[in-house]
């Protein structure tokens, strides 16, 4: 199993035909997550095939326009598509006014239900949770309350040793839920045989933590320490960096930084300003400091583990 | 001089890649006006080479997603572009406490200067005039409260017949501006030469109405009588004129119905519903009853006059 990132936008501010704002689906354990929704983010889903019916799980930075613009018009078509799967919207406090007045103006209440979980703490806490899968808020620095998100597989059961178990005659197949989780086995005659022995390690828990919008800051490093990527926004350049510390964002460098002080597997930038035309030079940039740095591309999939 | 109308969306509910919701751009003596801002109108805008400074009023039908979704947008791009110019929003009460409350959200106040014309008045009213140029509303019955609009030049000035006036020396340069106000002229041996014979007629002044969306409503054919052309809603075909009656929406037969009743030279019909693969049935299904109809597409240009 992997994480599954599908790119639907990752450009700042304005939207522009090849430019979208920033939006992302991550996929892990089964489930489909939305993060942020610019505006156009329904006609991305349509384009790059995702399902509507497989998101209930959406997740929204912050409050400016080029990050949440477009979920209003995603719930509305939820709702033109006679949805009836609930709906989860994970984002800072006052998106539930935005949206509700909206859908009070238009008379067009959602047939399916819609729950908001406002978020407004400035330290991180865990916001989902089920038996494989956790998300974590990550308390960034920007000119309005943000957060990014932490994406985590919990660790999964241990693997059987086939072989090994093979050995042992008494083990039947009602025994292996017990191995999975860790006991060890003692055969008819008394004799007891390590869990070690007939089991591997559950697989590596995979991780993806998202970071955007925000200025440069370190403290995010024991958050994201040694996640296996980690996407971090990069809406200027080096040549920039007084305008990234006015504006609250981060140089391609600064994210590469991050990366590398919190020991990271893989690092994706975006968020790219349109100043910019072209986009290798993020890569040059962050990649002195952090090799291995990719740039984010609208449509482009990225699978993080096997 | 004419008018142009652009075509920035013409389709119902959903925007697709290539299916945009409703919205145009009206140019009328020197106005570049926006009508309708279905999401991604500002992305159409750049599509089609409009220059967003020159919109200074933007009229809104009503607050269903698909005709008004893309202006929170369009707003927050205009402050990005440093605008300075003012701007003046019409539109159904309720749009000001939308978009405030998410200007308030961002802590991105427009620096240029922002104003609301919220509408409720279910009789026609003129809601901006100048010296050429008159814009009323069409008061329209929809599932919430919606006007279309109607647009129209004011009679111009009598237009100089030059050769005619050459037999009279007496007439001087500084004279003119009397004539094409319509006064005679007394010659210097007090002869009255009548302005007929010194000017022609004004131009027609030509008008152009917006009717989207509202179910058939004869009503309205006294407001758009005679205009020069007619755009309405034909969300749906005959087929489905049940479905039209519930949802207070138009057939194509309908539209054309209208325009025929109201005796406009053009009929140009859009707001089509995705679910018609076709769009070639609408225009039949129009023609059947009023000749002169042609579809909405997106990025045409319609002239309006010579």
């Amino acid at each position: 199993m992997s994480i599954e990132l599908t790119i639907l936008g990752c450009h700042s501010a304005t939207p522009r035909e090849n430019a979208h704002p920033t939006s992302q689906i991550v996929t892990i354990k089964n489930h489909t997550f939305l993060v942020d929704c610019g505006e156009g983010t329904q006609v991305q889903l349509r384009k790059y095939s995702i399902k509507f019916n497989k998101i209930k799980h959406i997740f929204i930075s912050h409050l400016h326009g080029d990050h949440y613009f477009g979920l209003i018009g995603l719930i509305s078509t939820f709702r033109l598509l006679n949805r009836e799967t609930e709906l989860h919207i994970y984002a800072p406090k006052g998106l539930k006014e935005i949206i509700t007045l909206q859908l009070k103006l238009s008379k067009s209440w959602t047939q399916y239900p819609l729950y908001f979980h406002e978020l407004n703490s400035t330290k991180s806490e865990i916001i989902f949770e089920d038996d494989k899968v956790t998300v974590q808020t990550i308390p960034l620095s920007h000119r309005i309350y943000t957060n990014g998100f932490l994406f985590k597989e919990k660790l999964g059961e241990r693997k059987l040793n086939i072989k090994a178990i093979s050995n042992y005659p008494d083990i039947k197949i009602c025994d292996y839920q017990n191995l999975k989780i860790g006991r060890d086995f003692t055969l008819e005659n008394g004799t007891n045989i390590k869990n070690q022995e007939l089991t591997f390690d559950p697989n590596h828990p995979l991780s993806y933590a998202f970071c955007s919008d925000t200025e440069y800051l370190p403290e995010i490093t024991k958050i994201i320490n040694k996640v296996d990527t980690l996407y971090h926004e990069a809406t200027f350049l080096n040549d920039k960096e007084a305008l990234a510390k006015t504006t609250k964002h981060s140089t391609a460098q600064q994210a590469a930084e991050i990366a590398k002080m919190a020991e990271v597997k893989n690092l994706i930038i975006g968020h790219f300003s349109s100043r910019y035309k072209n986009k290798k030079t993020f890569l040059t940039e962050a990649k002195k400091v952090f090799k291995n740095t990719v740039l984010a591309e609208e449509g482009k999939m990225f699978k993080i583990g096997n």
